[in-house]
């Protein structure tokens, strides 16, 4: 790797990033699904470039702030997967002026507040939850959904055009594809009967879309709804290892930390590389320990995706992250080193981060990167 | 509160947060210590000149960037407390050439590398570990610790200035202040032993420095240290109410969050403002349960100090926020309305929203804000 590493810097792999990319895509052609992916994980437009060059067209975004960024960026079918926050109404209708704009609606009164303030058309998706429990109208709640429907309904500017789930609790599983099937199934089942009661109240013809990356990544045949969302994907991190959305090859970003310190005697190696960079995000380990990353050395591809076994972030503070190491580890790395962190949440790194460098020193910039 | 809340927007008090400046500063100069506030908290040169009015001439930043940052805006005595980084010396021999700058060394490593490669003089603090377990030296391991002092004193660049300690350990405290007169005890008797150990060996004069926000809050009499450094009590936060180090009436700003959707089924409001504002920092109620942050209303002067009882974010991912919302609650609040999150980790959220905006509408920019 030929980047100059200084203080922690995220490093992507273009190649696995393109193969993650090409996959996905693939895989929603094969599947006779729209593939809408969640521009959140990776908020780039340079990245975004590469989505196109496989054939995406429509996207998702979790903020209209993001939205309009990437309609800056020539993006014109966007739904922000987020219940519509009516105190941002005129920057959602600058939005819909401009691009197919999807919003998200989980109420009556979001349903009746844009009714009657949108000033340009939006199609909406409903908001369902059909098992994560985070947000979202109870996929059985078929009564509720309908009032939502009417509404919608009757407002001309909007048009009802599917239901929107994030199965998460997928997020849950570890290394176990027939769980995770089995959230599909579920999660398939409650849309399916939960679009048959739609119709059944006059509402017919919705779409199911459908976003956990798991899912997306596990299932082979996505045909049973009509979009996805997965956005995660694009460079997975340790916790999809885990869950078994992938492998430690597809992990497509590293955050290249220096080693100020060694402690043989606590077990442990210090790193600039923190909270402010790492983010704050872990996954539990099977006992319940957090862990931030593991540790990958640093390899002419940017890191061994051999990682260092037993090593992990287990604490960070603003700047600190403190690595448990092994002796082996220990007795190979020296102050003034870099080490390399494989994020357990990818999306939360590439956010505090606010910019990629590829292997070979280009720099990709994301939303609020400003030098 | 005048302002309009469209989108998280993080609020500040300015009379609390002076309040709180002036009483530390009071207390340090009851002391006959030196005042170093910890300037990461906030990361805001308009917030640091608030500092200067109350006489504060010395900081401590936790960052290379952080020092350049607040020397470009007229602080000449800076100490950078976080182990020095070997990969980032041109930046630190710059500063060296401008500013009266202090380090951080733990070991005979860094020391060496430092007496080598600096280019402009520095004063040097010995990381020490008394308890905390995080990093620096232990503070038992004297022989060690005059071997890195030997490195130092031998270094014409170099002046040997202290042991520079955070016992971080008592932010693990729950409302026990003698516990954190207790941790502060325990800090100044290690450390004077360290010192005691050092002048054996023939480097004297070393002064104490200290930093965690609990002892700095809660001892009357700090005189037996050279120096305090704590940056938190500048906002305090949710975690300091419960570690006892402030009130509630102490905590100085609190994010402004859109109400997006309720959920009576579920006991929640959900909010815009997860981890990619409010970060993903946590403090565990004494059952574990994660705490985000506690909620109030707003109110004339931005908020109700006196907070929802039993109202805490219990979730956040990237964008939401999910607070754990009494009944009592649910029935005051409208989608459409805004609720103040005080959060958790103060610091953190400032981190991540990289501004204020004061009761009377004054945008107060911090390192890295790009509008």
């Amino acid at each position: 790797m030929s980047l100059t590493i200084q203080t922690p810097t995220l490093i992507l792999n273009e190649a696995i990033v393109r193969r993650n990319i090409a996959r996905m895509a693939e895989k929603a052609r094969r599947s006779g699904v729209r593939f809408r992916p969640h521009f959140k994980s990776h908020q780039s437009a340079a990245i975004g470039e590469w989505f196109r060059e496989e054939g995406v067209t429509a996207i998702t975004v979790s903020s209209v702030r993001m939205a309009a960024y990437f309609a800056d960026h020539g993006w014109d079918d966007i739904t922000i997967a987020f219940p519509a926050n009516w105190l941002e109404i005129d920057a959602i209708n600058a939005l819909a002026a401009r691009v197919k704009l999807g919003l998200t609606v989980e109420s009556t009164e979001t349903a009746a507040f844009l009714a009657e303030h949108l000033t340009a058309p939006a199609a909406i998706w409903l908001k369902t939850d059909t098992g994560y429990g985070r947000t979202g109208i109870l996929w059985d709640n078929f009564a509720y959904r309908a009032e939502v429907a009417a509404i919608i309904a009757a407002a001309p500017l909007l048009t009802l055009r599917g239901m929107i789930v994030h199965s998460g609790h997928s997020y849950r599983i570890r290394g176990d594809h027939a769980a995770i099937r089995a959230v599909y199934a579920e999660t398939v089942a409650r849309l399916s009967a939960a679009r048959a009661a739609l119709a059944q109240a006059g509402y017919g013809q919705v779409e199911l879309s459908i976003g956990d990356t798991p899912t997306c990544s596990v299932v082979d045949d996505l045909s049973a709804v009509d979009e996805i969302r997965t956005g995660g994907f694009v460079f997975y991190d340790i916790k999809q290892v885990y869950v078994g959305s992938c492998t430690v090859e597809d992990v497509g970003i590293a955050l290249a930390c220096p080693v100020v310190a060694l402690h043989p005697e606590r077990n442990t190696i210090v790193l600039l590389g923190g909270g402010a960079y790492l983010s704050k995000d872990f996954m539990p380990y099977a006992d319940g320990t957090p862990c931030y990353g593991e540790i990958a050395l640093r390899g002419p591809d940017g890191w061994h995706t051999g990682l260092v076994p037993g090593c992990y972030v287990k604490i960070v503070s603003q700047e600190h992250a403190i690595v448990h190491a092994t002796p082996e580890l220990l007795a190979q790395v020296k102050v003034g080193d870099v080490l390399m962190v494989l994020p357990s949440l990818g999306c939360m790194t590439a956010n505090e981060m606010k910019a990629y460098w590829t292997l070979d020193g280009k720099l990709l910039p994301m939303m609020g990167y400003c030098g």
